[in-house]
């Protein structure tokens, strides 16, 4: 199982609004297939990995091997043929299930269904993992709302501005995963504010020969965004206020860039990000098949994110440095404490990455 | 080796001046004896693990065993006699040495002495992890001040104040390793502030049969401490101005308590605390044959620690939280980035420690 959810990354930033999946078939203890979900519209990874072994071995041994499989198959005809009844139609005896399907009207029905048709079926095998493989679409086909990752670069006392002579906080190996979760992701989300002061270019930088880019969404209420900015271009949505320059915005839009105007929110202090409302952002998102957006900062979005409950998971990274009080914080004042839950530490080369999901208590902070 | 560098902890707390060594007597790849140096005026390691071999095997074995020990025997008589030479006349024919004597008088005299005599000897054999066990010593013993480690508690974001539900910012398996802290340090150093806010012990708490607490040094230069606080006892020195009230001066000694008095220093407004001189307090107590000393905060004493460039090593436990602006940071403005160098992760359920070795860099912050 742990090396079908291996696979099942390989296509990170090509499956869309589907969820990751791979799978592996074993017939005595060795794996005889692989397949893994590769793109939207393509076959799934379980149907991948049974052809293949069909193609290379006699039907009787792909029938009596072991199918393990990260998700549950789907059981109705979408883009391509339903898995279960063709699993079933193929002979397969015995499926390893790690994770059920999140949507509700799925969950469940292709373990009975296989059951039902006599196969040997095992569920929640490696679940923690597999879970974790379809975290977004997970949020995203229960909520319409996009899965939320918070991507913090700073010193180890939480400092996100770089002292004047250094370009990057983070080291090479953690910009490597910053791009490994761009690849994954289907946008990104910055202020004005990082935009105006270090013009990223906020694409996908690896050594892949299919890069996938996010889109990027930039929160400038008043649109500020100097047009020349390198992340300004036709993947990028300009997040405005309804009463924003109509001038700059048709400036933006002959730049290729799409604006997504939003109300100001009556409620007013909590949300700093120009007072724009925050939840009604990401069900637009969602709306528009984005199921998984990374928060890139600076301390405004952070803080506005936060102290509406809006990031689902933290990506800490941290390099080992004090900057002190004259830098930029990583957020400004909350209304409550986020804790980190399910904490996993990695050490990349001299920094360290901290994640966890974002749970939001009840205590105020002071 | 590491074994060696096990043992030599036990000792933590109780030698005094004298440095952590371990010992252990290797017969055809058989571990027969094992020593360490467990207090101050006691046997040396090396020592105790050939004497507890002679008392169980014949000597022929005991001499044709490897001796491996931290530290680079003594060459001079101290508080008991030098080992070297007691090592030559047992007849031990090899002998495997981590660390050589940091002392300038000694590095390598024991080696040279023992070669001479025949030995077979190799040096620097897992000299990171036996070099680490004497840095306190090594500090004290070139420089004549203690080794300084700045211990901090805080929340991910850097941040050193609790919220209000909250006792404590650290878990259970955190505030373990500062009470190994404290038992393995000769002193320790708070701020006034923490004193009035937290009224704290400052003891060593664990379930050891030999407790060791550290000297107990308060900050305080108008000595505005209560005098019912917690920490004041006849183990605890306050570090206040010569012109501090004399009439407070004598309560705290009548308390049992020193008084450590320090001259203004005229060069003014980077040492936040109390503008006192933090070399000059560290050169007195390295007088006092204090060769350690953690540094416990709060703000202002970690801001003058570091603007001094006077703390050699961070021990940093993070707690999975995110508290924001409000509450207190680990350090107000800095002169300079403190870059760690040698960076260690550990996660202690779900905090995290980083440690490494200060590095003052040359750039200004801004």
């Amino acid at each position: 199982m742990r090396q079908a959810v291996q696979l099942a990354r390989r296509g990170a930033g090509w499956v869309k609004t589907n969820p990751l999946v791979g799978a592996v078939l074993v017939y005595r203890g060795q794996i005889i297939a692989t397949g893994y979900h590769a793109r939207f519209g393509g076959p799934h990874a379980e149907r991948r990995a049974v052809q293949s072994a069909l193609q290379r071995y006699p039907k009787r041994i792909v029938q009596h091997a072991t199918l393990y499989v990260t998700l549950e198959p789907c059981t109705h005809d979408g883009k391509t043929p339903a898995c279960t009844p063709w699993l079933i139609a193929q002979g397969i005896k015995e499926v390893i299930i790690g994770s059920r399907d999140p949507n509700p009207l799925e969950h469940g029905r292709s373990v009975r269904w296989l059951r039902r048709a006599g196969l040997q079926v095992t569920s929640g095998v490696a679940q923690t993992d597999c879970d974790y493989l379809i975290r977004c679409y997970q949020k995203w086909i229960t909520t319409k709302m996009p899965f939320v990752l918070g991507k913090v670069g700073m010193s180890i006392d939480g400092k996100i501005s770089a002292p004047k002579h250094q370009r990057y906080i983070s080291n090479p190996a953690a910009l490597y995963r910053v791009h490994q979760l761009r690849q994954e992701f289907d946008s990104l989300i910055v202020g004005v504010n990082t935009i105006v002061h270090d013009n990223p270019r906020l694409t996908t930088r690896l050594s892949l020969h299919r890069l996938s880019h996010p889109i990027k969404i930039i929160l400038d209420s008043y649109l500020r965004t100097p047009l020349s900015s390198q992340a300004i271009d036709e993947h990028t949505v300009m997040v405005c206020r309804e009463t924003a320059s109509r001038q700059r915005k048709t400036a933006f839009i002959k730049k290729g860039a799409d604006i997504l105007e939003l109300p100001v929110d009556p409620t007013g202090g909590r949300l700093l990000t120009g007072y724009m409302d925050m939840q009604r952002l990401l069900q637009e998102l969602g709306r528009r098949n984005i199921t998984s957006v990374i928060i890139e900062g600076g301390a405004n979005v952070f803080t506005t994110f936060i102290n509406n409950q809006a990031i689902d998971e933290f990506y800490i990274f941290m390099a080992p440095a004090i900057y002190g009080a004259t830098r930029l914080p990583f957020t400004y004042a909350l209304d409550q404490v986020v804790q980190l839950t399910s904490v996993q530490v990695e050490q990349l080369d001299d920094n360290i990455l901290v994640r966890g999901y974002a749970h939001y208590s009840s205590y105020s902070i002071s």
